[in-house]
């Protein structure tokens, strides 16, 4: 009966979800960047087969057919949605086209822990530059959106790589079986989380873990490993900036004279990214180029990039663990040519809004507290709703959020209850003798709950402000106002 | 390649949408209505069979099967959900159970002019009370939520009517076919756009429009007819507050002794949401009884209305209209039942977002005109790439909407036709010479176009502000400052 694997989301859970997307919008609008949104559904051949992963063709992919049975897809991202939209639209379009979109994404995947079948992502991409000044104006604004979320310098960093670099690695290095290439990148991509002797492991015959499973290896020959091990060292000394390490000479020494030209210009496109993003004022604490960062997807063509956050935190055992990704994207040329005919360039950045808001509640950087609840009118005579009613319309015409209590209002005590379950601040109460005097009950709930904690834990407590006030009717909406004013609730 | 039937939505759009339900929200908190969102997809038992006019099981309806082969659908509304919802987390929400949600909803129909597959609800629920004032309630929000978003009184009606008076009236004229029934119910619905004559054909034998088409009527006899006409007058007195006319009297007199017992108790809910109503000072230019609501959905079981905007616009034609119906809703005690084996009784009300969007568009309550660009800093000499993205950063940093030209830099004209097309404010140069002396241009985009039309139609223009300026390079975020400040853009 319950969605497992689809999420419900509460009141708590969607005002903090505002708080952080407003907070992505704003960094991305003063990047110049515009909303555009697309629908969940798309003809099934307009979203291509671009999933990672997946070895059937639409795997992971929710697929249905309409009335006139033409094949609809939910989207499984929202950047083939993109490709899809710019090609409608070219002319329409400036160019380049900067623009944001933040939506649902679906996947028919087997679900799991922190694995749903529809989640939320929040996309930026330039379509139609070639520049890698695009590339580097995407690292910034992650990092820029990271920090105007309250992640401190530090905690988090966005990683470059090039997907040229890989590919030319593997040419230097031989390797042609697209299984096996695929099988190193894995390997690669292990990098942040296992030291070099593990990665070792993967790279060649394969890697016994702690629990004794064998996660079978790449099976490069042992030249092949020192040549990439090479390679990682001499990439060491490119972190080191002004980056002079890119020449072909240190290519040279470590793979020979045959290095091949997709690396060089590779490498050329990484140089022209730091040194961008190094004069605009980002150190390598910030944004570095690391040859570990992979992508899954299989459309990168050129820089790819991911943001990851490096504070602790502790896994479901309780040991401390690397926080890890939280969005990532990369230069994807080929993909809005699949309808144009001819190549558009585009880079675009994603952000995985799920995993984000749970790194942020780990640094306690958003509020999902519940807030105070409404002031509840309470029914003491079932005879008199309408009067209840004109206060609750009295105080919500002062701006002050209230209710008329509309349960069953025969046990009175269920109406505290309810309003203690709403976290109300305020209560109005208003009987027979208040009617006769012309008088309500104003009930501070929260003075209400300080005075009965007190008493409960028996120490001595002086009823410094009256939780229950008798007021003439007329002042009402001034009295509760003036409770609502005291505890700071507006 | 475009998703017909499916929208695509711009900025614009995107930013009305986003004041528009901002509005709604406020008024809806104000309520102590509390924000709940369920995903797209669900179980397709979980949603249940409750899309109107479908024929076939399952009509209209998204359907697919996950991985495992069960049935999954795309939401038709945002109602079963709650219903699923509700049951699925009972015991942990407070009763009643006030909640607003917004989102997506899809149709799999023919699409047609303004008929689309996926669409925008924005939907408010009251769960776990009986009592009309709930459905009271619901009514008068409406009304505050159509006059916070700017619509004026009198150019709006919130109509309220009831499923039991419907169903009495049915029994007091002996219809007991269904097909009838709804037959019936469908001549009434036309009340708000044909005179009774026309409605006294759709009640009979058929009617035959302008254009020579043939509705066949649902074939009440003249007697049937005639009572209900009777009604329908004596209805009219009911209007007239204070609602005295409710009594079995007026009824005895129209239909005779044997009035339904669901008719009395239909009428006499109507009576109390009357009251209440008007006692919160919501008079009938607001909220009215009015017998010809029908609603289409079968799910519901009691108080049903509609929020119908009165003032009139042109159709396709240029012929005045009234805008008609964006939203509606009313009470349904028996769909949580379905989770539950227990009544749980529920009322709730749903906004058409397009249908609204539309009708403040046509009042000119929502703005959708394009807003100012950002900041555009040119591209002269692309071996200086770094230092105008430094130019970039500067201005971010000062939260100026600003970004670097993208696209290739070899035409300079180029450059400022794309900063025309994002309607830039303002275009920075640095060329040669400027770099030479230390400086920057500072182009005022808007000034310069009055410049432009003033020249094209051949009044004449005094250059009261140069719309060009040189300033030193350490004064381009001041500058920039003071050209937007002159404009009020922040």
């Amino acid at each position: 009966m319950s969605s497992d694997s689809l999420e419900d989301r509460g009141p708590e859970e969607l005002r903090a979800l505002r708080v952080m997307t407003d907070a992505i919008r704003g960094v991305y609008e003063r990047y110049g960047f515009e909303a555009v949104e697309t629908p969940a559904i798309e003809y099934t051949e307009a979203l291509g087969k671009f999933l990672p992963d997946s070895d059937r063709p639409n795997e992971g992919v929710f697929s249905f057919q309409d009335d006139d049975e033409q094949w609809m897809s939910l989207r499984y991202d929202l950047t083939a949605p993109l490709a899809r939209y710019v090609a409608a639209n070219f002319d329409q379009l400036p160019k380049p086209y900067r623009s944001y979109r933040f939506g649902n994404v679906f996947r028919n995947e087997k679900p799991g822990p922190g694995r749903f079948r529809q989640f939320l992502q929040f996309d930026a991409d330039t379509v139609g530059s070639a520049t890698v000044a695009a590339d580097a104006e995407m690292c910034m604004m992650a990092a820029d959106t990271l920090e105007a979320l309250g992640i401190a310098r530090g905690d988090y960093v966005i990683k470059v790589n090039n997907r040229k670099v890989l590919d030319g690695v593997m040419d230097a290095l031989e390797i042609t079986d697209p299984v096996q290439k695929l099988s190193v990148m894995r390997s690669l991509d292990k990098l942040d989380k296992f030291q070099w002797p593990e990665v070792e492991k993967l790279l060649g015959a394969g890697r016994k873990d702690e629990s004794g499973d064998f996660t079978p290896g790449a099976k490069l020959s042992s030249s092949q490993i020192n040549k990439l091990k090479s390679l990682m060292d001499a990439w060491e000394t490119v972190r080191l900036r002004p980056s002079n390490a890119f020449g072909t000479d240190v290519l040279k020494k470590v793979i020979g004279d045959k290095v091949p030209e997709i690396l060089i210009a590779g490498l050329a496109e990484l140089k022209a990214i730091d040194e961008l993003v190094y004069s605009s004022g980002y150190g390598q604490d910030r944004i570095r180029v690391d040859l570990s960062v992979v992508r899954g997807l299989e459309y990168y063509t050129g820089p790819v990039y991911e943001a990851e956050l490096t504070f602790e935190t502790k896994d479901e055992k309780g040991n401390p663990v690397r926080f890890g990704s939280v969005g990532g994207g990369g230069r994807y040329d080929g993909l809005i040519a699949r309808f144009r005919g001819e190549a558009v360039p585009a880079t675009g950045f994603s952000i995985g809004v799920s995993r984000l808001m749970a790194a942020l509640k780990a640094l306690k950087k958003i509020d999902d507290k519940p807030g105070f609840g409404p002031v509840v009118v309470t029914i003491f005579d079932k005879d008199r709703v309408a009067d209840y009613q004109k206060m609750v319309k009295e105080l919500r015409l002062a701006n002050i959020r209230a209710e008329l209590y509309l349960g069953n209002p025969k046990n009175f005590g269920n109406q505290l209850k309810y309003a203690d379950r709403r976290n109300s601040p305020v209560a109005v109460i208003q009987g027979g003798d208040e009617l006769a005097n012309g008088e309500v009950q104003i009930k501070d709930l929260i003075e209400g709950k300080k005075a009965a904690e007190a008493i409960a834990s028996n120490t001595e407590w002086r009823e410094s402000r009256s939780a229950q006030l008798s007021v003439s009717r007329e002042k009402l909406v001034e009295t509760v106002k003036e409770v609502l004013k005291r505890h700071g609730i507006h």
